[in-house]
């Protein structure tokens, strides 16, 4: 990277702009979040064990850690609680004996979809919020800003997943219109 | 709203898709915060406190809950532990007994322009991941729909303090070039 084609007030100012727009945006996301799932008694990172397990069909722990952008150990922990609840599955591979496999059961795909179902039971102030721009551009605003960012930061395989999860659910998923 | 513009899968999709995004950036700015402001004894919220009342020049405990998007009481213990340090001090004002104003005091103010000209000796990895949109757009990403949308969200008044806070860093703080 050339180093002289910014100033370093200039990114720290730029860098504080985004540390405060993005912790707003995500306090605003994680009241959602919990509002949605707290009927189900699930806290955030353990229903996004369960969206990841759900999408990638077979999931090491690592894998979770990794796409849920959680510490291992709190990965570990969480899915056993799940495991115990009998909403994931554990297994050990005859290819792969050191990873443990994490699996959505029956119980938790059908958990899962109820939860999708009754998606907007629950207010989404983040929803709310892109209407209007959705109604002057015709579409949800993309981030196309912090996709990008986030793909520099977590590889382009974290992208990867992350897009074939939505296009997963996309296609698995029923919404009450 | 016209309520037939999006239906609710759409919706759900595109709110799903920023729950994701917005964890993943918000991950990645916390972890840059906490490598800056470890050296310092300080926590992101205690951070964040100072910052806006040093910003403000003059904050009650609720605009520092309120812009600082954290909880009334969070805001008042953690200010309260920044005044048993010094680096905070609390008032009554005569035209308003009901509430606490909060000021940085000048040993604060020395803490926390030390923390700004130290900004780049810790990494920052939402800065180097938006290099490559530096380079390609010769301006670093301005997060348009993010603002946008919290905007929406948190209110005008939210957004010009945000940008007056922004403003007064860029007039009164040095970074070490």
């Amino acid at each position: 990277m050339a180093d002289q084609f910014y100033t370093k007030k200039e990114a720290m100012l730029y860098s504080q702009r985004i540390a405060q727009l993005s912790k707003a945006l995500w306090k605003a996301v994680e009241k959602d979040w919990q509002s949605w799932i707290k009927p189900y008694d699930l806290n955030i990172n353990e229903h996004h064990i369960l969206w990841i397990s759900y999408h990638l069909k077979g999931a090491t722990i690592s894998d979770i850690a990794k796409f849920g952008v959680m510490h291992v150990s709190t990965a570990f922990n969480f899915s056993k609680k799940l495991e115990e609840r009998g909403l994931l599955s554990f297994s050990k591979r005859e290819t792969d004996k050191r990873n443990t496999y994490v699996d959505v059961t029956k119980k938790g795909q059908v958990l899962l979809e109820e939860m999708y179902e009754n998606y907007h039971e629950t207010p989404h102030a983040v929803l709310e919020g892109s209407l209007p721009i959705k109604e002057v551009y015709g579409k949800f605003p993309d981030f196309m800003d912090v996709t990008a960012v986030i793909r520099n930061i977590y590889g382009d395989d974290f992208m990867d997943i992350f897009e074939r999860s939505l296009k997963n659910l996309e296609s698995t998923i029923v919404a009450k219109d």
